[in-house]
């Protein structure tokens, strides 16, 4: 505490982000970091874009990487927000479309970085509780509020929600805007995108930080009908004019077209995620039903921390939340085949 | 205006960014972007960094080039804070250190993004005239205020603060933060940064967007002492973990280290600056005395509009700002050699 600080800075609860130790021959599931780098496309498409132009400020609305998501969704460019990272589109979005008089509505059991937009821009919330199977029970979400954000999947349990659920939520709140983030939905969720073409009240959160490779370039995107889409857009020329800079924008152009790459890379993915299930069942584990490029598991009569702890000493890195229902937990990212090996050899390690 | 929009998003005045056209052979003298690119060795890092690492989250602390800019500077590197352009470094700045209960002061006369992200952070201000000769007087800032902030050089003036003015006014508000915004400093400005060991109120901005040739990059920084980076950071870690793609530290880094390129390029700017304020005085033109890339000048019984249109017929793109006491004036950045030679062709066709 300074007395230069400002009084919002000194209530401040920033949020923790996974660990990025630098160790060698570490297998780091601990992030949700694809196993494999992007496209070959992506790499060719930065090294053509890195020229004298970089001393020109970008295109500030991003338009050729718009129309080309546009067309991949198909929907109209200007339904189509980008920013530097799905995390600076949700901060637009908790400021600008979040924060009303009712409180918002989130899961008691979410992305950890929801509370942290909450403080940073005081909104009203209201935690609403997974059901006892960690599912997310819509039916929950039927009072009076402001708006609702939810994961599809949620994070990080993985469990995923149908879209019938989703259409009800909006169709029962047409005053509130519904929010779904759908970082982790290309691994077996449906996205919500074709209901904004019915639900004006409707908005998807996507990045290119899982499934397209591209964590290390910061590009997230909202989809949404014109209204929403204007207030994200003034908030970002409220707040930086560029946020996305020029080889960002030319990685995550050339990532869009190359599908084939994408659609391989995810079914491969998918299936390792099963494969893994299976072992971590063999073993006793409890794995939620995960349609994500993570398990959330634990296994009874064991800590999720010291679990935690133990494979970590065995250069295995995975995520635990010190958190009330899911301490046991281990959120574990799926990685590539010989990855996933080396976890359960460190598992069976462990627990014998 | 919405149903769905916060109270927030109805209330932005968002900035309005210098125009970035696409026409063939233009002569781009309006965003005061640097005329050439950036060293060979800033590529050169950009291509070994694109590899399949960009499937990985950056350093969320940018610990290398922190590291870099603080041996640049003689600081240490908790002294130093970087941000996706100046402009994220500037939001963070007014949000966690210049909102307090009394006004912030800036110049009725400077970068128009102040009042923006004022009006975005509810923040109080006062804006103090410049005076007749369009100079920052210190001393109109003895008041009582809640912080201060300057450009040094002001834009678009590119006049430029001596630094024992800068030190006098620190001391006087020695509980207030003074926040000085370098973006244009290296074109003959003295920094303030060697003030932040005796003033623990000052806090230095930077940008790699003009000087370092990376406007497409999106990089900037602050220095100060440990409490005030302490508050961006905390900023920072409530809203988006990761605001420098691997790319954009791989960059910046590169430019820091190749100062060699820096120097030449930016005594040759000051060269042709030079140049081109005494054509522009040969032809009736009064040019503000400028520490910047870019001059601020008014051909008396012209007016800046129809001036600013005129050049644009002729494919000759300078900034105009339709602002009280500055309507007259043309900001023309400095271009190259022949850029600035084709303007005062364009000018002597208009005025002849």
């Amino acid at each position: 505490m300074s007395k230069f600080w400002s009084p919002l800075v000194a209530s401040l609860e920033p949020y923790v982000a996974g660990e990025q130790p630098v160790i060698q021959d570490l297998v780091k599931l601990n992030t949700n970091e694809n196993p494999w780098g992007p496209s070959p496309r992506v790499l060719e498409a930065i090294h053509t874009a890195a020229t004298d132009d970089l001393r020109r400020y970008p295109d500030p609305s991003a338009t050729k990487l718009r129309q080309t998501i546009a067309a991949y969704h198909g929907v109209s460019p200007d339904e189509v927000f980008l920013g530097n990272g799905s995390d600076e589109v949700l901060a637009f979005l908790f400021a600008g479309l979040l924060k009303h008089d009712a409180p918002l509505l989130y899961p008691d059991i979410t992305y950890s970085f929801y509370p942290t937009y909450s403080k940073l821009f005081d909104i009203e919330t209201k935690t609403i509780p997974l059901a006892d199977d960690f599912t997310i029970r819509v039916e929950d979400y039927a009072g009076p509020c402001g708006a609702i954000i939810l994961p599809n999947p949620n994070a990080p349990t993985g469990i995923g929600l149908p879209l019938k659920a989703i259409a009800a939520l909006a169709t029962q709140h047409p005053d509130q805007v519904v929010a779904i983030d759908e970082a982790y939905v290309d691994y077996g969720g449906e996205t919500a995108i074709p209901l904004i073409a019915t639900h004006e009240n409707i908005i998807v959160i996507r990045t290119f930080s899982k499934s397209r490779s591209l964590a290390g370039m910061r590009v997230g995107y909202a989809v949404a009908r014109r209204p929403l889409i204007e207030a994200l857009e003034r908030m970002k020329d409220s707040f930086n004019s560029y946020p996305l800079d020029r080889l960002a924008q030319a990685a995550a152009q050339a990532s869009v077209e190359d599908d084939a790459w994408f659609m391989s890379h995810r079914d491969r993915l998918i299936a390792i995620r099963e494969k893994l299930v299976a072992d971590l069942e063999a073993r006793g584990f409890e794995v939620l039903p995960s349609q994500a490029n993570f398990v959330f598991a634990r296994k009874p009569g064991h800590e999720g921390k010291a679990l935690a702890t133990a494979l970590r000493e065995r250069a295995v890195l995975v995520r635990h939340f010190a958190k009330p229902r899911i301490a046991d937990f281990l959120r574990i990212s799926i990685g590539t085949e010989s990855e996933c090996a080396r976890l359960i050899s460190a598992l069976d390690d462990i627990l014998t």
